[in-house]
């Protein structure tokens, strides 16, 4: 099954080399159907598959069915779906799920929890696994274009709290990420154009040639031709591997991953979890990060309109809702990477280098007034 | 001042040895008063302090009139007082705590928590350390007997789930342990037995000396006599710093720590949290323990005698509650330790030395049988 998949649809393969937790990328069609996906897995008695009300339908069957080629016993959680369930409750029934009842014993230590579904799911799926009993392990296998070129891969994982996207969560690396390109065929278009929010990201924060290739193969890949996805996946992942294996923890350099989150994780706040899309929310906050550059003398105003343009091409917002200036900064303030009150902005002095720096509240106010802030 | 603190009252330091995460234990009087108890703290902008509602009335004044000498904001959450507040809700407190409101700004990734009181508190703020912003820092002041012997000890942090107690964790390792020897003083009685359980625990799994230490000292101990807690604060944190220091994430060696736990797990669980102390719990616990070695043929009859006089004597009781042998099994299997559905058990073959493995069903329900259950 694996050798036929493997003549008409080759697999590739990024590492996140991270020393003893280094694990495979691997990118490919049928890949949920395939065992050889999954190589490197443990047989652990128990596994678990974690999915949500839209993909289960879709996927969890074919999944589970692979699965039981390795686990004894494969069981399925399934949570609500979206943004506003990335929380406590949400979470916990996760934990309801793996500590079983009556009728089906607690999953042991051993167990290996699998993430099936989009960002969300991945991120609340691998802080599960995080916590459970002290830690277990996880297996990703992200069925949106966001979670597979950026969500999936790094070991970043949490839930929301009220007042700040992802304010408690864990590191905690996945045994394998399993990218399959089918399932982006049943993508609604939204999450399509979400998902290359972060593709649209690598180019000016570390890869000015693929920000070429991103404005030019745009068209393909809105019409999902599977050549061009695959591509953006590969790529986006490299620079993922790149990055994240030289700073696991976000000490210095794995900041630049966040362009654009900072706006971004702002407007998700004040809208509530779940109004824009988390792609949409980074989108628009690439633009202002972009104009910000530009504001501060770092980025010719070209290159920030260049970079508005191409979000604006992909079908995603580049003006914010009406929140307000004031409220904008004060959410900004609860950002992850901010220091003694001060916001970090995710910058670019060229397209196709990032740095991370502070900038007067003047400049930014400048920035959000012209957004619509 | 802590010049003149060292001249009254040495200060004895043990060293958890773990690479880069290595970090001292300090045992002595008035260290809660004392800057120097916190050498090595980085001095973080913000400090919050996590307290209950009955430690601190007696001592967060005093800590944060210390901790203003190193941090310029110096923050203060209580929480409920006990194990049945362990649990999500009550975490939240410290999230929302760290969170701030439209007057508080957000604490940043470099605060730093101090959690002053006992064992759920230790837990709970690690916990909370562990999953803030993905992870910051944290240091444990331990007040009772238990959290300066065991549970500030290693890193284990963490919540209980209504099926099982720590079942949702992390390891996490705070920068210090203070261990303030004044603070005993206002521990209740209670509280000092329940303590002297996890003392009572070092000798038969580890170090023969040390039981006969516990069983010639005991009523030192239990008249709170300040060279008989010392010395047993000292050495049950050199026993725990030599295991953890060995195996840090519980993959081998670590587990003879749960001696006794694995029953007394059970007894908290089917109980409610809270109705027993932790303590209570283990010294059964320990008892039933040291029967199921005798029952196996592993340990002399005489010594599982002398183990659970020396817990009687402590005023700890030795007998369960009439939970019912099918439930308390069930409890059981839900055990971090369990594989696969096979509860594994700490045990001793020797005062002084333990061994983790299964037993048949039908000597363990003789053992519960024997201890009312």
């Amino acid at each position: 099954m694996s050798a036929a998949a493997s003549v008409t649809s080759p697999v590739d393969t990024v590492t996140i080399a991270l020393g003893e937790r280094s694990y495979p990328i691997r990118i490919g069609a049928g890949l949920v159907g395939d065992p050889a996906a999954f190589d490197g897995v443990p047989n652990a008695t128990v596994a678990v598959v974690v999915s949500n009300t839209t993909v289960a339908p879709l996927y969890a069957e074919a999944l589970m069915r692979t699965l039981r080629q390795r686990h004894a016993q494969v069981r399925l959680i399934v949570l609500p779906d979206g943004e506003a369930h990335k929380d406590w409750p949400t979470l916990n029934l996760v934990f309801d799920g793996l500590l079983g009842d009556e009728a089906t014993p607690a999953a042991d230590r051993k167990a290996v929890l699998y993430a099936l579904g989009g960002g969300v799911v991945g991120d609340m799926t691998g802080f599960a696994a995080a916590c459970y009993m002290r830690g277990i392990a996880f297996v990703q296998v992200p069925t949106t274009l966001l979670a597979q070129v950026d969500s999936s891969v790094g070991g970043k994982t949490g839930i929301n709290h009220p007042r700040g996207k992802n304010m408690i969560g864990a590191f905690h690396q996945p045994l394998a990420v399993v990218a399959d390109l089918d399932t982006l065929a049943t993508l609604p278009d939204r999450e399509l154009r979400a998902g290359l929010a972060e593709v649209i990201k690598y180019g000016p924060i570390a890869d000015a040639a693929f920000f070429d290739w991103t404005e030019r193969e745009l068209p393909a890949l809105l019409a999902r031709e599977p050549r061009a996805l695959r591509h953006a996946i590969r790529r986006s992942c490299e620079i993922k591997a790149e990055v994240v294996g030289e700073d696991e923890r976000e000490s210095g350099r794995r900041a630049i991953l966040n362009f654009g989150h900072t706006f971004g994780h702002a407007i998700e706040a004040a809208l509530g979890y779940g109004e824009w899309l988390h792609g949409e929310a980074v989108g628009c906050g690439m633009a202002m990060a972009a104009d910000l550059s530009a504001a501060l003398g770092l980025l010719p105003a070209a290159d920030a309109r260049r970079i508005a343009r191409l979000i604006e091409r992909a079908g995603l917002p580049v003006a914010a809702p009406p929140i307000g200036p004031d409220r904008f900064l004060e959410l900004m303030r609860v950002d992850k990477k901010a220091e003694a009150g001060e916001i970090k902005f995710v910058l670019v002095d060229a397209i196709g280098r990032a740095l991370v720096r502070g900038a007067p509240d003047a400049a930014v106010r400048e920035v959000l007034a012209a957004r619509g802030v």
